[in-house]
């Protein structure tokens, strides 16, 4: 057998911190339902900024787009059906597609990537930790040819609402980020 | 050779029917061309129920997007883009991207997974029965670990326009549904 | 070991050009943020003509949503997340997701595809010659069945501001397109 004719499913994990830091107009929630409870109709496209999973690297930003599918009030939350992109400065980006509830933990389909995201597949787990500010993403990425790098693993720290990028990261100071984060 | 060193090659297939209700707002057709004909500016998010393939199941809704492409009046219907999702309870969901024509049969890629679904790739066969009431998929799965579960298959029932999902499968009545099915 | 057990990885590479000849209403800026600079808000769905790379055939059609992310006034550009899919008539489609910038090459990842696209995956390298008018693309695709067929490979035309479909593929006559081009 040749040890390069098949795709990689050795599981790599990562994770990262999605958090809203008010400062780019994200989300813009556009009630084009036209009813006061949000309803199927209202699109939402955001962008936040991401951290590794221990804080102390600004890695990127998400981007994409927010599907408004259903209120559910005895959740007192929102369905949305969610694709949106990762970003990872010059390492590439990893492109996700699926549930995204405001009022619980869900997975996303991993649907591919570039750089050294190419060819991935798998799922993500999402957790809020607070609506819509800070939410934890764990990937559980296949087909990778390398290894994850180092500097954009390290320990998580664990989730909770009171977590806050490093305020090295969050300056986006030098050795805080990855290589040309995106922003 | 290690036997779980390649990702899954064998297709299963999975039959499910998506039926508008008319019971949850969707399509929302947002008009945003603000031009007569339907025309590229249109946006169309949409949440219909999904039934097993025997009609004896109710297993959850689909949710996305409809991108208005183009009218095409020979053929009197319209090209549509569609990204969207199946969900199927505490299986977990599949995600698609691809063409959706009011008027003949398309294909559209599987993107990805979760759950029981998770890393899967392949195509799904649409086949419209009443527009846009009833609609029929035929799903070619690949990359799944496991089989699919025996309650969610079952021979489908031969797809026509007068097709209806049993009385209890309607009612969501217990034991014509799947687990926490997606609703 | 089952030589079909794995999916294939090899490598095939596509150029094909996508050109904006301004007869479809494409794109359809929606300015749904309201602000004078280009915001998030805004959304561009968009459906443009792709021709092979030696530009001697018409093959068929792009299809999508641009999500405007943020605007880079250094850059004197805009960021979007894409997603759409490459139309090949017969031959079937492939499905993208991923960062356009006005302003820079990007790559997207391929998501999957239908037809002979079937189970694609990898990503597809964007050029842009003339915003928004033409563009450029080579896809790395890995994962299809058979290889690529003749006529919609060929010998790229090296991409240029100037370059221009034959005037046989511009006018589709026969023997200048794909078996039912999409169009």
């Amino acid at each position: 057998p040749k040890p390069d004719s098949s795709r990689p499913t050795k599981i790599q994990e990562l994770s990262v911190y999605e958090i809203n830091e008010r400062d780019r107009g994200s989300p813009a929630y556009l009630k084009l339902s036209k009813k006061d409870v949000n309803s199927l109709g209202d699109l939402v496209p955001f962008s936040n900024k991401i951290y590794s999973g221990n804080l102390e690297k600004r890695l990127g930003i998400t981007a994409g787009l927010c599907v408004l599918i259903k209120n559910v009030p005895e959740k007192k939350g929102d369905r949305y059906e969610a694709t949106f992109s990762f970003y990872f400065g010059d390492y590439g980006h990893i492109a996700v597609q699926g549930p995204y509830l405001t009022y619980e933990d869900s997975y996303l389909a991993v649907t591919g990537g570039s750089g050294i995201f190419e060819g991935v597949y798998g799922q993500v787990k999402l957790q809020q930790l607070i609506f819509p500010i800070k939410l934890f993403y764990t990937f559980y990425l296949k087909g990778m040819k390398g290894d994850l790098p180092a500097e954009i693993l390290g320990t998580p720290v664990p989730p909770s609402p009171g977590i806050e990028p490093s305020p090295a990261a969050k300056a986006t100071e030098s050795g805080a980020t990855i290589a040309n984060f995106t922003d």
